[in-house]
Order: C-alpha cells, then structure tokens, then sequence
C-alpha cells in the first residue's frame, strides 16, 4: 500500500479492497467478518443481518436523490442483498458549521419518506458538527439491522453454467452525480438511487435457485462481477449488447470518459441464478417497477478462470478488471 | 432554531437537544426512537439494544486514548447502559486524502485492542476517502448491537430519595483533549477513556434496585443529569464537595474557564439507585478498576421540580442548566 491515503482508497475498486484486505480484515479476524459481504451475519437468537456506510456525495442533492435518500437506500440494499428483511435503521450526521437549516431539513425529510417506503424505522443516531473547511455540508452514516429470511447467499455458491442478470440501466447514477457535480447540463440523466429490498424479497420468493444478489454501487458491474470470481476456477463472460445502458448515460460517459460497466449504481441488483431459473428470475424482475428493464447479461464459465470477460458486438473478448484508481470520487 | 448550523448544535447540549427534539425525532416519528436513550432497545425474538456514534474529536491522537479507542468505548458504553451486554460493532471510516498510512496502521491497531478488551467484535464496515480540506485526518462511525441482559433501565423510573452515583472523577477526557489541543503542558492529565461494559455488569448483577445508567459524555454530568428529570416533578440535588474532580482537571479547567461538571467523559458512569442499595452499587463499582474512585454525590428531591441544583461547600445552592453553547467542540 501507498503510506499516504489518496482518493483511490475510497473508489471501491483494487485500493479499496487492498485497505480492507491488508489492514482492516487482519485487524479485527472474526469468521463474520471473513465472509466479506455487504452486510455481517450474525449468529443470534434468530439471524441477523448488520450492515453500514458513510456516506459522502457530493452534491448532496442531484437529480434522482440526495444524500439522505441515498443513505437509506444504500444500507437497506446492502442488507436486501443478504436475503434479509431490513428492519432498523441508525443515522449519524457530521455536518459542517454553516450549513443551512433548509438543507438539513430538506434531507431530513427524504429520509423519512424512503425510510418509510422501504419499511424500515430510524432507531437512533447521532450529531456532529465540524468547522467550516472540515467537512463539506454534511456526511451521513446509517447502519441497519435486517432479520434473515433467506440464508445462505453466497458467491461460493456459483456454479459453472449459471446465469448473471441485471436488473436494468447500468451507470445511471455514477454518470448523473458526476453531471451534476461538474454543472454540465443534464437532459434526462438521473439517479437510479432505490430500495431493492421488494425486487429482492420478489426473486427469493420464487423458490429459484438464487446464488448470489449484490447491489453494484461503487466499482460498477464490472468491479462487483470480478469480486464474485476472483480467486476461484470460474471466470464470467457478459455480452456487450445485452447490458442495458441508457442513451443518455452512453453519452455522458464518452464525454467524461468513463465506462458505464464501471460507474456506481444505487438502485441495481446483479443476481447470479441456476441457469434453468434465470427465465423465471427475469420475469420476477421485470414485474417490479425497479426491475422492469432487467436482462440477462451473460454466463458462469469455466473458460476464463478468476476473470470477467465481455464479448463485444464485433466478436472481440475483452478482459474487465476491477476499477482501479478514483474513477469517480464521492460518488456515493 | 437558527438558520444556520454552527457549532453549538453539536455540543451535547441545548442546541443538540433541540435539533433532535425539534427536527429528527419528528421526523422519523417511532416508540423506540421517542424513548429516547442512549441506544434502542428493539423487538426481535430477543431483545436487541442498537447504537451508533460518529467520532470527529480533534486532535486524534490524546494522553489516555486516540480516536479508535474512542470510537469502540462510546458505542460500547451506550449498549451497555441501557443494560444490554455489547456484541458486535460496525466501524466506517471518513478518510481525509493524506492521511498517513502509518497513522490510520496505529488507529485501526487501537480499536482492535481496545474492541479485544471489551469483548466486541468488528464485523462489518465501510471506507470512504474525501478531498484535502473537507474532512480532518478522520471520522470514524461505530454503531453497535448488544442483547439485553437486564430490561427496563429508564430515567421514567426515578423515584424521590434514590441516590445518585457516579463511578469516578469527573472531567478527565474533555480537559485532556482541550489540552492537547491547544499545545499545553499536559502534566499527568489523561482521557479516562474506557469501556464500562464489565462496571454495568457488574452494577446489575448486585440485584440493586437500578433506575438508570448513563455515560455522561458531550455536556457532561451537568448535562445528563438534568435530562434525567427535565419535564417531571423530580429534581436531583448533588454536594459540590462530593463529586470527584482531579486537582489537575480542576486547574485546568480553572485556566480554561470551564466547569468540571459540564466537562466530556468518556469512562464514566451516573447511576441512580434506590437510597437503601447506594451502599452495595457502591461497593460493587470500587471493585473495578473503571470504579475505584466511585462516589455518591446527591440524590433525587421533590423540593426542586425538573432541576439539577448544587449544594456548595459554604451552603449555597446553584441551579446548574443544560449546556448550552459550543463549550468543547469536536471533543468525541
């Protein structure tokens, strides 16, 4: 590691996962923390879930969201994706001396509504504030208790043959974030930031053969894909035709140069189902309203080991590794 | 309240007590939040205690302690008061770019420490990084879960004659890191930074009539014992002479025109409980090294409704508010 942090520290991509890998796993060694999820599994009087972020995007409001929504949705999802009910919810503020009470109010209010769409209470909290040139408007954490109904989600449970699915547009909020953020004009570009916890109570109620759900926020498809394969004797090949991506998010992304493989979602669910589910599994998405543009976007193979590979329309293979570097800082 | 956040909403006391009466709690309108303790008390199949704190304290490295320390003994100490035995623990990180490696090594090596000491374990967290100038070194988010071992802790308990402990000297930690912050000898002034886990146990397990527990830390004593009885027919008299103040704390406190009672600590416990167990709560806390300087300092009293009053040592009583004002910012 560098023995200075740098904003790729904070990326969620190969700098991330050497912090948490190197220094923070070793650290605090405890099987629960070893199974490396979005979210802890807890061995209680009944299976608990426990998840947290922090959250600092900036701006803290874009179209689609702001931070607060945010900061609902992306702990709700990270339990969501456990095969948990998510249930409690605590929520921490530093904010910087000088914001606005209209601000703080306004974000308040966003947490309230998707705390209560999602089905989920705030419990307790807490408030900080920091002098002006310490923070930057405010920082959001939220931790959440969920109650697991569907044990046993893993990415060790991927097979060869298996199916990936998307649950739609990819890059929608990593790209809408980023236009706001620079000031650009933004047509129709907004954040897909949603609770996932119906779309994922909807899959797992089918009765399918569901491997893995994980949310792909920072690092995009492609870094949460590599995560699910490194290391093992299976490899993933997605066709790139069949990732959806919005016109919109295309163009924005040539413009800043990114790649929406690579951008952060906060209202997608990657799933990885027996192959013989993944019919009914896209037919499950697709009748929620979060899931409604979801495709089947490639396969487990055993072809490329510890890889992700994207055939592309003109029949070229192209390997994706994990992001590398800060592609898009204080995206989430 | 004003239409700007400054720093006095982030002191622990009035200003802060408005913002959650007033905005959050509102807001987010449930039963476990509107009891209002230190941590929530959940419905599971078991009983769950849940809470969280965010840490920006400045300088993050102080005699007695650092940040990390900080971030495990708060969490801990607020399951542990509302009687619940603490179990496991989130840990997020808000890292400003340039933080030094070495000293994020020396952090992440106290809180395992320190979470080892306690009992607790890390299992799950989050990393994000922010850009030169908008954070300070780090903030650090912990958010904890505890089984509840012994129910019905509640200041709604408080009944007139009970007697009011505190389990040692007052003022330690918020006159340690005021001290280190402004650079000046220190002497042997050192944060008394703990986890009260083991001295709550030990308490409860005496059988004592128990009312409620507390760790009176932003605001210190002054603070929380006036949220015990604000708004009821009960007030709380305490002797000057009997509250353990270090000759250190209180020179310091005299240089910096503070008031040892209003003073953060971070290793301390109020209790109150019935008049006629003072004597074995008592007792109990001397036998542990967090106790050992234990003391009754008052008790409860209908002759001052809703009031926190001090008897000094030349028979004057002092009626001692809530603080109010910014009196030791960025001090947990």
């Amino acid at each position: 590691m560098d023995e200075i942090i740098t904003l790729d520290y904070g990326s969620g991509g190969k700098k991330t996962a050497r912090l948490i890998e190197e220094l923070l796993v070793p650290a605090f060694r405890n099987s629960v923390l070893e199974a490396l999820g979005d979210g802890a599994l807890l061995d209680g009087a009944e299976r608990l879930a426990f998840s947290t972020d922090s959250f600092v995007v900036d701006p803290i409001f874009f179209p689609g969201g702001d931070i607060g929504k945010l900061s609902v949705c992306g702990t709700v999802n990270d339990l969501a994706v456990c095969g948990a009910e998510p249930k409690y919810l605590s929520l921490s503020f530093i904010l910087e001396e000088g914001l606005p009470l209209a601000d703080l109010r306004r974000i308040v209010e966003s947490i309230r509504a998707q705390a209560e769409k999602a089905g989920v209470s705030i419990v307790t909290g807490d408030t900080k504030v920091v002098e002006k040139g310490r923070g930057d408007k405010l920082y959001i954490n939220t931790a959440g208790i969920g109650f697991v109904r569907f044990p046993g989600l893993s990415p060790r449970n991927i097979r060869p043959g298996d199916a990936v699915l998307v649950s739609g547009t990819v890059g929608d909020h990593g790209t809408a974030v980023m236009l706001a953020r620079s000031g650009m004009m933004q047509g129709e570009l907004r954040s897909d930031c949603a609770a996932l916890n119906g779309l994922c109570r909807r899959i797992l109620e089918t009765g399918a053969a569901v491997r893995v759900l994980r949310d792909p926020t920072r690092g995009g498809v492609a870094t949460t894909l590599n995560e699910f394969v490194e290391g093992t004797a299976l490899g993933v090949v997605i066709r790139e035709e069949a990732v959806p991506v919005r016109p919109q998010v295309r163009a924005a992304c040539d413009m800043l140069g990114l790649e929406p493989l690579y951008c952060a979602n906060e209202g997608k669910l990657l799933a990885v189902v027996a192959a013989e589910d993944a019919g009914r599994v896209l037919e499950a998405m697709r009748e929620t309203g979060e899931g409604r543009d979801a495709a089947v976007i490639g396969e487990v193979s055993e072809a490329y080991p510890g890889r992700l590979v994207m055939e592309t329309a003109f029949g070229g293979r192209r390997i994706l590794q994990k992001l590398t570097g800060a592609q898009l800082p204080r995206i989430c």
